[in-house]
């Protein structure tokens, strides 16, 4: 199996002032295309450990994707390193990159500094896949089996995430030209609602019996419940392991039940919107402590206009009562932290929107601002169609940033729940 | 100076189904503790390339801070990986550990199950330090000089991301007890709305004369605009490196004015929040294609309901018009992404919420959608007050995500702005 290592470069990822998320997405493409990823490392903007650590990878790996130090500034040197890692003895100029950048820079209405025109110099042993989306093109080394005792290529990427990952096509064709491919199987269930050691303990006889060669992981995700990953690595025909991961699924939804909600690598609010438009119906979201986070959810997902109307975020008492519409008395006798209130915000915000179901929140995200009936970390969800409205009271113990997550899916979850009863009947 | 390296271990890292964000907030902890991150190394849930590349790390670096694979589940097989590498005999319970999972379960109303009293037993090779937060404690491996070149320390956390950085403080008392650490300085300024290739030319000349032993990074990042990073790594005394990065940053500030918009590391919403609360001004949000992600991003900052009132988003025109009284005949004449309708979007919410400031987007996130006139990533920005509403048009050639986190951080930049004249006259 073609085996794949990506490498990130950049003191900025080892001082954590950013997450590297190139490698996940780079990773998910390799994966898919059939090419297994089997480390990922970050390193310094530093010459001697560059040079080392792609040498190492190199031996072990026949593919490495190395990111970032591309950049026109002088902290990045990946340049100048991969050169004296492939021996160049100059550089030379990519007449289609230079052309790129002239574009670039004259549709923003900017002068072409040097800077830029250095962009489109590359080592002498690499060849170019020039980079459509900015002004640094991908570089790629091919070493002989003599070098590290087998074929090996490196691809240097720019680090912008989105140029890299606008790279990603052309680089898989390239690797599907020159080495043997074969196939991975990867499938994905995605379940709400049960702590990832109690679903291990429910599936464990399950699990035990999996067909050998086929392998299962947990991953929890705050936003989206525990996925659970069947995965086969290319030991029989793709066909085969298809329908062999299909019916474990299946027995797996005998077991689970409405705990999984999608058999597809998936997200709630995507998920939510394909009900919503299949059905012809329409959203709204009435927002206290989630401060936005359930309308930027909805909204992520393109076409979300079809069916997502609009929210009010409603954190003071007045925009409750002046906008929504709930009565002061309820926030008086009750608080605003209540199943009355956040009923009244549901259904309020799909009065003033005129859409046919809607989701409310009301609750305290932390840190502090909590009393000892209703803590921080307390919240109460509504969710309200014609056919009535239901409240729910939750409780977590996070941060603020990790409550705000909670109560977000859990009311994007009851919505979904309510959504697919009542427009499936 | 201490060198560390960061480990994390799981195949759904390496499929590229979850993001690393542990190793980011690690490296953040070590490097204020004055702990130099030389790597970060992601490796799949495989007990061979654990053993390998665990010893290849503790060769390396004296401090070695592994997470993940400690879960109940059967894909989790750092702890025996660790216990081969540590050469330990057999394994023991850790009375503390256990019955701090007791705890947990009888407060959440669950059974102790076989797999959760597991997660109490570790190898008799290590320290343990409890772990409060979850289940799986953290273990501590010391290795003799005599076996790596030199002592070194392995450290073996959690993969839940809270878990891992609640016990970072411990962690980092230990290696402080067991290592001499030095300092490092960091400071970080921030631009916003200046590419970082023309920022480069401009603060060339200045950066050419830097210091020996200063370091400039460049950070660029769609939510927050560049960050410039200087760092000094110990050389000198923590004082006097921190009034020679001081000095530097004045040069700065005279070279870039009011393109730095703060001294430390910062964002704008929290920037944002600051100014209000000292001037006892509120603000609120009107949001079309941005869809809550302003909203989520003021939010976001601890104690916002200080200073934020409220938004609504209004996807459709009927929520425009309805619930923020956006004349029809406004949409009608100049479309709903339009200088007009975004500047009665912001004097609306500012009139139904009582906000002093507000902000409005309305725009084309695509895909798809525009117009040959208003393409895919047009947005209108607007900012209100009472001394006057000003609006802006802006363009971003992005994906989806992208063209949203633009849009948001622009709409937030000229929010500040504004806030800044008005407030400190």
């Amino acid at each position: 199996m073609t085996q794949a290592s990506i490498c990130t470069i950049g003191d900025e990822i080892l001082i954590g002032q950013i997450v590297d998320t190139n490698s996940s997405h780079i990773s998910r493409a390799l994966n898919a295309a059939g090419i297994q990823v089997t480390r990922m490392l970050s390193i310094a903007d530093d010459r001697a450990a560059i040079i080392s650590a792609l040498g190492t990878e190199l031996e072990n790996n026949s593919i490495v994707i190395v990111t970032g130090g591309l950049g026109p500034t002088k902290d990045d040197i990946t340049k100048a390193a991969l050169a004296e890692l492939s021996g160049a003895s100059s550089y030379k100029t990519d007449q289609r990159q230079l052309e790129i950048i002239h574009g670039i820079l004259s549709a923003r209405g900017l002068d072409l500094l040097e800077t830029n025109i250095a962009q489109a110099s590359v080592p002498d042993t690499c060849e170019v896949i020039p980079n459509r989306l900015g002004t640094a093109p991908v570089m790629v080394f091919r070493f002989p089996a003599g070098k590290y005792g087998h074929e090996s290529t490196l691809y240097s990427l720019p680090g912008v995430p989105f140029e890299a990952l606008g790279a990603l096509d052309d680089i898989i064709s390239d690797i599907k030209a020159h080495n043997h491919v074969s196939d991975i199987c990867h499938r994905t269930v995605m379940t709400f609602g049960m702590a990832e050691s109690a679903l291990a303990e429910m599936i464990a006889p399950w699990e035990d019996s999996l067909p050998a060669g086929m392998h299962l992981a947990y991953l929890p995700n705050p936003l989206n419940g525990v996925r659970l990953r069947l995965s086969m690595y290319g030991e029989g025909s793709k066909e085969e392991e298809e329908r062999m991961i299909e019916a474990e699924i299946s027995k797996l939804q005998n077991l689970l039940g409405d705990i999984i909600w999608s058999c597809c690598d998936d997200t709630l609010e995507a998920c939510i919107g394909r009900k919503l438009a299949e059905a012809g119906k329409t959203v709204s979201a009435a927002e206290s402590c989630t401060g936005g986070m359930i309308s930027a959810m909805l909204t992520s997902v393109p076409g979300s206009s079809e069916y997502y109307l609009g929210s009010v975020t409603s954190y003071s008492n007045s925009v409750k009562t002046g906008v929504l519409g709930v009565p002061a008395e309820t926030i008086g006798t009750f608080g605003a932290v209540s199943s009355e209130c956040v009923a009244k915000m549901a259904e309020g915000v799909r009065r003033i929107t005129g859409s046919d179901f809607s989701v409310a929140t009301s609750g305290i995200a932390g840190p502090g601002g909590g009393s000892k009936e209703k803590p921080a970390g307390t919240v109460w969800i509504g969710v309200s169609s014609e056919e009535g409205t239901e409240t729910y009271r939750m409780f977590f113990k996070g941060d603020r940033k990790r409550n705000i997550e909670r109560f977000a899916s859990n009311a994007l979850n009851l919505l979904r729940i309510k959504i697919c009863k009542e427009t499936t009947k």
